[in-house]
């Protein structure tokens, strides 16, 4: 039984950051590939009737500091963009439109490009202009990008996967299905470890 | 520098029951002791506008299914009571009797009876004939346990346990500061574990 893992992430998402990091070699050790989904963790959080961590401000103190701590721990550099969270529908719509007309290794190097600009450089993907130069810096047509997230086709794509990630259960982010299985959260990598090397457990 | 690790649990806390179970060897294997403090974590809650997990429907069918996962990959058996979860404060008034009148020790192994009698055995521990049966099992006088409840004293005492803890930054459990570093949850191991055994990261 070899289906791919499916990993669920956000661009404004600092523990996606960190888990996309380590999910496809994590994957590959045990023979599986990865099936990224871009969605908008605002609107899975709605329909849970939950709300981000940093919207309590007592919360958000501590997750800010375990977002870069728990980075530091995986060895990555991390930087939250100002403001923060940011919207990333756009960022969501170019890797739907890469997914489906171009495969996933070209969907996963943009979810991976995106991730590294919001939270290695800080980088505001929200602002147009800073998008499009992202997206240029990652090999793509920045028009060609622009055109992609004012396209209803990919603004329905996105609304569609995220509805399918609700149907699946997904309230937050990173948020993993291995073999029907839900994980959710980047401090659940032993336990997906353990379950991709040994099964269910 | 070898300051105690301090380690926030509640009763009805699954999470807490789990690292209850490692907790005392991590901090002996890097020549620390633990610090436990029982607190109420709808008081820490309220105080952070925050509510449980299993509060939210969505989050709850994963919580539910996450706690059982979770106590089984660290090779523990875990039962929920029903219903769940259950108002702990008389479990936690014996606890701060324990701990100052007998110190860390006599609190600690109530500390486990009482989660091991809420995840193993599924006992509803606000039900006052079950505690005091409990409470005969760990070893106590159960009519002093009872009169312990009662008693404004012990009930100032946990009030005074729960503000400290908020001041301080707690709000969930299992929460842990080591060094003046928090941690929370019981997927913070790792971290807690490099943290001793290396210092800051």
């Amino acid at each position: 039984m070899n289906t791919p893992v499916r990993f669920y992430f956000d661009f404004s998402s600092p523990y996606s950051y960190i888990a996309s990091a380590w999910i496809d070699a994590l994957a590959a050790r045990h023979g599986r590939t990865v099936d990224r989904q871009a969605i908008l963790l605002g609107v899975t959080f709605q329909a849970a009737e939950l709300k981000s961590p940093v919207a309590y401000p007592i919360k958000r103190d501590y997750s800010v500091r375990d977002f870069a701590r728990s980075a530091r721990f995986h060895g990555l550099p991390c930087r939250l963009p100002e403001p923060f969270p940011i919207p990333t529908q756009n960022a969501a719509r170019i890797f739907w439109w890469l997914k489906d007309t171009r495969g996933e290794a070209a969907a996963a190097e943009w979810a991976r490009a995106g991730l590294a600009a919001v939270f290695q450089r800080g980088l505001p993907l929200n602002d147009a202009a800073t998008l499009k130069a992202v997206a240029a810096g990652a090999g793509l047509d920045a028009d060609a990008a622009e055109a992609v997230w004012n396209d209803p086709v990919w603004k329905d794509r996105l609304k569609r996967a995220n509805e399918e990630a609700i149907a699946a259960g997904v309230f937050g982010a990173p948020f993993f299905i291995v073999d029907g299985e839900p994980f959710w959260g980047n401090d659940r990598q032993p336990q997906i470890e353990r379950w991709l090397s040994s099964g269910p457990f």
